[in-house]
């Protein structure tokens, strides 16, 4: 029997558990054509469990070895059409399964891979695309769906187009104002779905994936720049004008500096060539831009796992 | 003039900005005797920040640079006690010094040092510890204050005293019981402290800080563990009967699994010796512990930066 | 003047020194098409260097601060057409301008980027390929050239055409024969030229390159495997065959194991569909090919900077 | 049969193989007390390789899931005393129990783990010391051995004793002379001990790895700096010279670049109080140092894997 606290003792808040970080890949056979998804899968519960936390009793407790378990499972039962598909169903397995489980949140990391082009017989060889991490996460209450989509480490950047002034100046700014500027990111980005009820139907997930990063990429490069926050701006609201699938986008954008190098002590001029990229420090630009009526859901920490 | 979105346009959600991993080092001289502070400072803004976003004015915007400057300058004009009184120090001066800035959000990873002893004069050599990072987290909005301090990548481990059994057992579970396994987990924590109000006196932040630390390490290593939520449990609620500062404490715990290594194929018997410490996939259990009464605000995924 | 060791004093052995990785990036202005490259270089240097060990005189050292201030002027004053070509220039000038330093060895990470199709006009604006990283090590002793290139993390993936089998059996072999396995790597290569010496036309750098990828990619994905020692001579000697200019090829191929799981526990059959992809252990296979009658030049270790 | 290449076709040169960082933990007990040793081994074997490579023949490769299950076994029917030890006994192993294996090489990584101290019955808790990694490296060909002990990752820093001038200045060096500078360093060295013959008693190599590293740590704290190259040689030079087990040491030091910010734009003097700690680029600083007579053989690029 728990061992319920004491009036006064400390008493449990939100808690979760589950399997981090499974890897799975999935082979498709079309004949000798073959077809790859290669997922990072983590899986997180929650529900009825106090008793676990206050007395050891694991009762009520689905080990995380079966969570892990069951993601190899599904992927052989159901196969993977879409990351947001694949963890739509197991959510709803641990969901409805298991009493004692009421809440279900699965991450899922999507790697691309690309065909490499061979003259041997048949399509099985790829070569890992390595640019953006694919990322989705879906969250299910028993009633309730909420998918979010996203990406990681999509790095790009505008050599013009760029500028910053205008800005505050206090006692302790010593910046120049910058007329024409590199600009760099590393695009993090999440866009949570409308769709919540699955008596309706579902967006495609892969179409909507791919024209959100085409917008994205787009508004970045087609927008003339005064701050960094404008151009996320720019990004956040071209996704949510063109995708109605789409309720709300989060970015969080390192400013990656590529400082213009001064070459003046070597009697050279610098007419925007030859920049510095820096490490660190580095400016950090959040926000979250939402569909007029819409609530901000997305938190405002990104994290990927 | 602002390019405020006509009705229907997109609008703009929470948001932030600032500098972020600014790499400070404090030398502080006692005569030959030489002090060091090093941090890692992220500083986050915001406020009256619609028009970056829409128009990209940046009338209103302090640069992130500006913040950098700050944080060293600070460093000399007030030197460093504790990465909590730092904080606090530039969180204050962003909120009342600028109209656009409502509230001010710092962050700090600080890396502890060792002395190396010498023969030589005076006392100016350290190694670094390597340890844990602590960190500390300070927020603000021109009235209330809320601090959390935490430390991440405190790897402990026990050797016995630890089952896992009597768990739910599902079409997918493979898992056989464990009697006597090796507990280990790389300990994420944070704890928020009672105090908001700074007419009331602050918390001995450096002492409160060695204190919890003592505490999580001697109930990870005291308790007999029938789960690691169990632990977890027994870790925060230690901290909240044991410190009156703190009202709220969170962990995620990778579970980082030590599998028994079968050498039966070698004749040999394995009797909890030989272990394989493996990476992925690990479980993640993650639970905040209260005060009786008081409520969770600390958000449910950690980040560090 | 120098601190010469006394007799039967420990003395120097090989040294150098420098800066290393100066992150450079340089844009090229084709009216409103822009260019880039992107470049992480290390400078190391060695001569005549007793003294600044044995008595700390900097007399003969250019300080590693110069080297990387060089990067950013000869970027500017010559611009950077390959990392072969900027490193070669590089060594030179350290080489044949100060008397003090005999050997120069410039080694250069680059990384590539693609181009953003947008409506806006002009070209300006880029997206990280984020696939392999490109290298290039350059060595001049005022003589002698010698260039080796290579590239890094470069992960391919063949679903079929693999097989390990006939092998060494002992008293702690237990792994069973493959006859139809996943085979994956993170290609690490490196390829020594022909060309040492600058009175003889120098390869088309950029050209070799691309060839050099198409080959190792063509090989790894046409080659029936039945083991990754015999893929890894596929891919080598298929690149010392066609290209000329390369007499020497190594590669370091951890073996990324994907384990077929387990399903028969659940009632399903795994046809060679579902995989955990494993972090640690791996193998690790690692050789040279030569051109008949060439000598091993590469070290036995690849590493990166 | 072997597919050996037909003259003029490319041939193999270098190679080895093997199973890479298997990670192993092994308890012992003492009544309650326990104690454990945690490794990261890495096998790589050489000798007659060239049938598998040329034509995937596999009759004379022991598989690398072998030598891992080698690595568990060995702990548990020889334990582990030490890092250098363990690695003897497998090496012999490999060369003496497989015909066509002559050579092998065995590199450990070892991570050390403080005790908590705790009211608990026994003693069997334990965190990670998180300060540098313990390397050893073990080569044996049948007949000598080479054992090189190591470390990485230690840093240090000293706050005054420290300068930097008297350098070479050219066209483009612009770089101030500093009387007064932070010199921080991340070591990574490897020593090479003067036993190569078993039928000689071996060292003591836990004790000799705690003086050495005494050694170079007290080297570091206790001269008066005019370059780091100074400073690496007074550390290797007191290794050599106080430990006779010890032939030649090889450092590879990056110079942890702490910049004095400029305070005079908000009119604070900086009397070497506030630093940068900046990232990239950095210099690199590399040299063997050897008992007089002894032979160079570390390589000059440290690799830790």
């Amino acid at each position: 029997m728990a061992d319920i606290p004491r009036p006064g003792r400390p008493v449990l808040g939100p808690n979760r558990y589950g399997k981090a970080e499974t890897r799975v890949v999935k082979v498709t056979r079309d004949g000798a054509t073959h077809h790859i998804k290669d997922l990072n899968v983590s899986v997180s519960l929650s529900g009825d469990m106090e008793e676990v936390h206050y007395s050891g009793s694991n009762a009520g407790v689905l080990p995380t070895d079966t969570t892990k378990n069951t993601v190899y499972a599904f992927a052989k039962e159901h196969g993977i059409d879409s990351a947001e598909q694949f963890g739509i169903r197991l959510a709803r397995h641990f969901v409805t399964s298991q009493p004692s489980i009421h809440r279900a949140r699965i991450r899922v990391e999507e790697y691309a891979w690309e065909r490499v082009e061979t003259s041997a017989q048949g399509a099985h060889s790829f070569v890992r695309k390595g640019q953006e991490t694919r990322l989705a996460q879906i969250a299910y209450d028993g009633e309730r769906w909420e998918v979010v989509a996203g990406l990681k480490d999509l790095t790009v950047l505008n050599t013009t187009d760029s500028e910053f002034r205008g800005y505050v100046k206090d006692r302790y700014t010593t910046l120049p104002e910058a007329h024409d500027r590199v600009l760099a990111t590393a695009v993090s980005g999440r866009w949570r779905f409308h769709w919540t009820d699955d008596t309706q139907p579902a967006p495609d997930w892969n179409e909507s994936y791919a024209r959100v990063r085409e917008h994205l990429l787009s508004a970045f490069a087609g927008t003339y720049s005064l701050s960094l926050q404008q151009t996320l701006y720019a990004m956040g609201s071209r996704i949510v004008e063109h995708r109605p699938e789409i309720d709300e986008v989060r970015f969080s954008l390192p400013n990656k500096h590529h400082f213009l190098v001064d070459l003046t002590p070597f009697g050279l001029e610098n007419d925007n060539e030859v920049y510095f990229a820096a490490d660190r420090p580095y400016g950090l630009i959040e926000a979250t831009v939402l569909r007029d009526g819409c609530e901000a859901r997305i938190p405002e920490d990104l994290t990927n796992l």
